[in-house]
């Protein structure tokens, strides 16, 4: 995506400097665009941890460079092998519920056993780190254009007026490299010049709906509107929605859809006022390892005080206010489960398909993609 | 409910000087107790529209106290008929949804017509004032009774163990003028002993239920914990709550619930998990005048601001932070509704019942409360 004109990814090595990645330091967005040089794999897998990144294929792909990283800091042949396993259980450690970053470790340090000296495997993981990316970029680009007929065909269902699009959290480019899972059918139906209006949930507790996806929609001209958590089921109930469109932390082989938490209300009342519910969900987010969603997914519990604590601005400044008691008790689950029943489709790279085991493995297998259950499991 | 000893009501004639009315400030807690002195019905509009007073029963309270006020502001015999028409017309339309605010200003008006000179209209206007909440208190304790035989249940299905409860918003006693609505039963469970565990959403934009209902738990000495609005339905999803209990600002003749936004969902996640979902309904909050919640109730939509901005602590002192652009477009609907069809009963003053037009009614007709549809409807 283009900022003020200026081309941009979420993550890359430096231009000037390929031994510094440079990420985009999110959690100070919308306010201000921080770039933020990393230098060492404990510096990514905190940017991991803290949500300096964020979003299940940018996680994958962070989780790449930190083992490209790890790679540069090693100082003797004797190391390597524990080198490797100590940044991949520190890099894997970080967000229990993404799928993708286990993914993309696992396709580094496959790669790095081909590699023998350490400059082949400094070579190797930078190679995998960017073809992560730019495979993102492109896995992307095609949900994109196959969630597009779906906004068409919308558009063709209600002439002369715009389709209103209701999505969770931020899926956007700032979730991946370019383009976003969710967010890349609406750039691709702006781009089209279709009407198009996009209801963003805020997204407690971290508001990344708030901050960062109507970010990403102001920046790219796409109207939009920011509502609670608690105000998509009455703007369904009211036929203000045309459908839902979210993205997804990991997608069980059969159809079951992590993604933040609230992600599951939505869902209900999409189902309840017969509205589709559509998850755009890259191959890098399919866990074909899991089959039940609620039991078979870790879901990551944050820090509290992300309920008790909100920033914004105050006085021009950056001001961060406690909202309730500090000791008052609170809980913060980051992810629900969205079970197959609910979810009209998926939105794959490969196309669209039912969420359920038979439809998403014909539709992988077709295109010559082989599920592999073991691409999802934690191997070192 | 007492506070550090202190026995409370939300609002009362100041002791005293009865000519005074005195409210609690809600805006201010959870941080402070800070007590305000109405003096005019213009200030009583302004309390309610702004929400230092809120909840339904208690803003049909205020309303109430506000004719009085107005009644005190008299001047002539002339102007009588000219100040009750205005101060009806802007005590009713500072907040659209709760039905129990025109239930109110009706009863106040029908005892006005009843009364010759100007220092019986002052006195009638005060009777009927004090009486709404004399009578609120006894029917939310009866609300408290009713509801305590599902919580004695709920535990004895389930010995050894808290019942969780999960609650939206504010439909405590500071919604009230004592014991609170949906609290009533939380608070007589907890006198009686039984283990009980209260899930407080803290209910986006304005936060009532962290602010507030938390504030009371922790008062009351009731174990709670405050999550996210986007978290209730994971929670059921995990078998972690047993019932959902809840206030309404507006129950039709045929059980659809007027609440705050976010309550459908919630009945949503409830009936896809098989969890009940109750609604403690004081009479005073049905509207027999109106059949279907969707097409018949007006739904306030409130100041956008109230999205953009939060207001919590900083450095010991409150500050108000913008937490999204200025310019990013917001709306605030303030309430939805959710089909009877997803409730599992009322709980009245008279007793439990299923959210529909004959139950309702033949409960009402039992305790020989005639349903009158002209009490809910603008008169004046």
């Amino acid at each position: 995506m283009e900022v003020n004109g200026v081309p941009y990814r979420t993550i890359r090595p430096k231009p000037d400097n390929p031994e510094v990645i440079e990420i985009i330091d999110q959690r100070q967005l919308p306010y201000r665009l921080v770039h933020e040089e990393i230098c060492d794999v404990a510096g990514m897998a905190a940017a991991i941890r803290e949500m300096h990144v964020r979003g299940a294929p940018l996680i994958g792909a962070a989780g790449a460079y930190g083992m490209y990283l790890a790679m540069l800091g090693i100082e003797s042949e004797v190391t390597v092998g524990a080198v490797i396993r100590k940044a991949y259980h520190d890099l894997a450690e970080t967000r229990p519920t993404a799928v993708n970053l286990i993914w993309a470790l696992n396709r580094s340090i496959a790669a790095l056993d081909h590699a023998v000296t350490i400059a082949d495997k400094r070579r190797v993981a930078l190679d995998v780190a960017n073809r992560i990316a730019d495979d993102d970029i492109d896995v992307c680009r095609r949900i994109g254009q196959h969630g597009l007929t779906i906004i068409e065909q919308a558009a063709a269902d209600h002439p002369g007026r715009p389709i209103h699009i209701l999505t969770h959290c931020n899926a956007g480019w700032l979730a991946c490299i370019d383009h976003g899972t969710a967010t890349a059918p609406i750039y691709a139906a702006h781009a089209r010049g279709l009407p198009i209006h996009v209801w963003v949930d805020e997204t407690r507790p971290r508001n990344q709906g708030a901050r960062l996806t109507a970010w990403e929609l102001a920046n790219a001209g796409v109207p939009h509107t920011v509502v609670a958590d608690n105000t998509g089921g009455y703007l369904m109930q009211k036929a203000m929605v045309d459908l839902v469109l979210v993205g997804t932390d990991r997608t069980t082989r059969t159809g079951d859809v992590v993604n933040k938490i609230g992600t599951y209300l939505k869902a209900l009342a999409a189902r309840d006022n017969a509205i589709p519910f559509y998850v755009a969900a890259p191959t890098s987010s399919i866990d074909w390892n899991v089959a039940d969603g609620l039991d078979g997914v870790p879901i990551e519990e944050r820090d509290a005080d992300e309920i008790r604590f909100v920033t914004g601005i105050h006085d021009d400044a950056s001001c961060r206010v406690r909202i309730i008691p500090a000791d008052t008790p609170a809980v913060n689950y980051a992810f629900d489960v969205t079970p197959a029943r609910l979810v009209t489709a998926l939105i794959t790279e490969f196309g669209v398909c039912a969420a359920g085991e038979r439809s998403m493995s014909a539709l992988f297998r077709e295109h010559g993609f082989v599920p592999d259950a073991a691409a999802s499991r934690t191997i070192v």
